[in-house]
């Protein structure tokens, strides 16, 4: 039993390390291609892409007072980041046939970054609201100090599901964790479906709606 | 005696949780209506109308180590701002005609934020001057988010006794906490002078003075 | 021998103070003429100057976790930076004859701010890479909230050898610290270094590539 466990935990210790990278990686290749768009120069594409990868996790630890931050404590999240923005700064021309990779990728990140988030943050002793709005955060807050930093007005304030479906999540996570469900797989789930809301929305079209004038 | 504190003490809290709650409806009223003239859909609306709400409050428990900030903590303030920001949404066309009644609430929150981020800050430690600032910035960073994300250069960096008269009623608290006397009346009636310098800045037009050129 | 270390001390602590006043003011001075450039008020000014001087070191204190951080909890750092911008706000026309003086003091604020940024993180326990990001983000953040405050895609994004040259220090300067040699002398060389790579990059114009279009 005990075994069990100690053969599990590393395992899915790992798998979430991995998945935290793949989500870090993902969204620094979306800041370095926003910071290259803009012409901003090299350091200025790996800082806007570090920003975009971990700015929402160091706001998230900085709220649920886990200091210093996981960007600032592992280094491989940085390296990840940094690497990944150095290498879509040198590739990107090939990049702009990825666009469909990217955009699936990115939703699994929402996925990902929503779950972990919130899970930390009910960890921290937030309560379920607050939790909910940490796990979002997580996911949305480095796109928009992307956009800010770019210039830009968020554009995950502007149009289609994409902070909605994180929200979602993360009421469906913090349900999960009261019910004492929050295992493994039940989790993956909750990150799966959030993926899957986020590419339906791209595919249907769906946007929140705006106010008549 | 005892018995008298412990009937003073709930009434005071609840009395400071309705004031609190005022404040936040009304920052987040002014956020909502900023991201509406944007063009912002409903889930930007709610965002900005958050953040403008409830802004300066989460920098405030960051900066005096309080975390969760409150904002994530009770969560009746992150319903409180987000309802109002979805009724403003719907209802904006009708507000129009209460701008008056916009700008006395937005002048009763700068006055009780104040008052309750420098007491927050003296009561955590902070010596006068940083309480000073943390008070101040309790108050108007809710604002400055509001504008950067809705793109402007803040407002209350350029025009009109607005900061100021927060500035001074946080010093107004200060002095009167090394006193010994803040009470409720005395804080109460710091929280009141702010808001009446602010209003009648509005109707004297009163502005700082802008560099030559 | 203690009664060497007693009078070492508080001069090196003195110096660092004095050091640290100084790349206040620098930094405080930029913000401000940032600021009248925008036709800003003059509280926009000492706001804009009290963000670009100390907004850096707020970022490091909150992430390695000092809190209420030293802008808050030493008035020195709050009044040396409002100080010079009110001085700014009233003599920049004659600011305009001093720009190589400026551009020489910013210079040294930049390395005397990531060489005290990197050594706290490291003596909070932030780990060398965390340590590295978190020295470079003290000395460039405050230019980075400047620019955010006033409409600006941040300059240290865009060209020079600037962020880059801080980054070396502070990569230097955990070295240093790991080979136990982070005492006065190394630790002034390394921000001397800095200061120097800065200046050299001014001269020579240097700049850091921008991607392939």
């Amino acid at each position: 039993m005990q075994g069990d466990l100690r053969g599990d935990e590393p395992l899915s210790g790992y798998g979430l390390l991995v998945g935290d990278l793949i989500g870090v990686a993902v969204f620094a290749a979306s800041g370095a291609s926003a910071a290259i768009a803009k012409r901003l120069d090299l350091f200025g594409v790996a800082f806007v892409g570090f920003v975009a990868a971990l700015g929402g996790g160091i706001l998230r630890d900085l709220v649920i007072g886990s200091v210093p931050p996981l960007a600032f404590a592992d280094w491989r999240y940085a390296v990840t980041a940094v690497t990944t923005s150095v290498a879509v700064f040198w590739l990107h021309p090939q990049l702009s046939r990825l666009r469909r990779t990217v955009l699936l990728l990115d939703a699994a990140g929402l996925g990902l970054f929503t779950v972990t988030g919130t899970l930390k943050a009910l960890n921290a002793g937030v309560p379920p609201v607050g939790a909910c709005l940490v796990g979002m955060l997580t996911a949305i807050g480095g796109g928009l100090a992307r956009d800010l930093l770019t210039g830009e007005i968020p554009v995950v304030l502007q149009r289609d599901i994409y902070a909605v479906a994180s929200l979602c999540g993360a009421i469906l996570v913090t349900i999960l964790h009261a019910a004492g469900l929050a295992g493994p797989i039940p989790t993956v789930a909750a990150a799966v479906l959030i993926t899957g809301v986020r590419l339906l929305a791209l595919r249907r079209r769906w946007s929140a709606p705006v106010a008549v004038p």
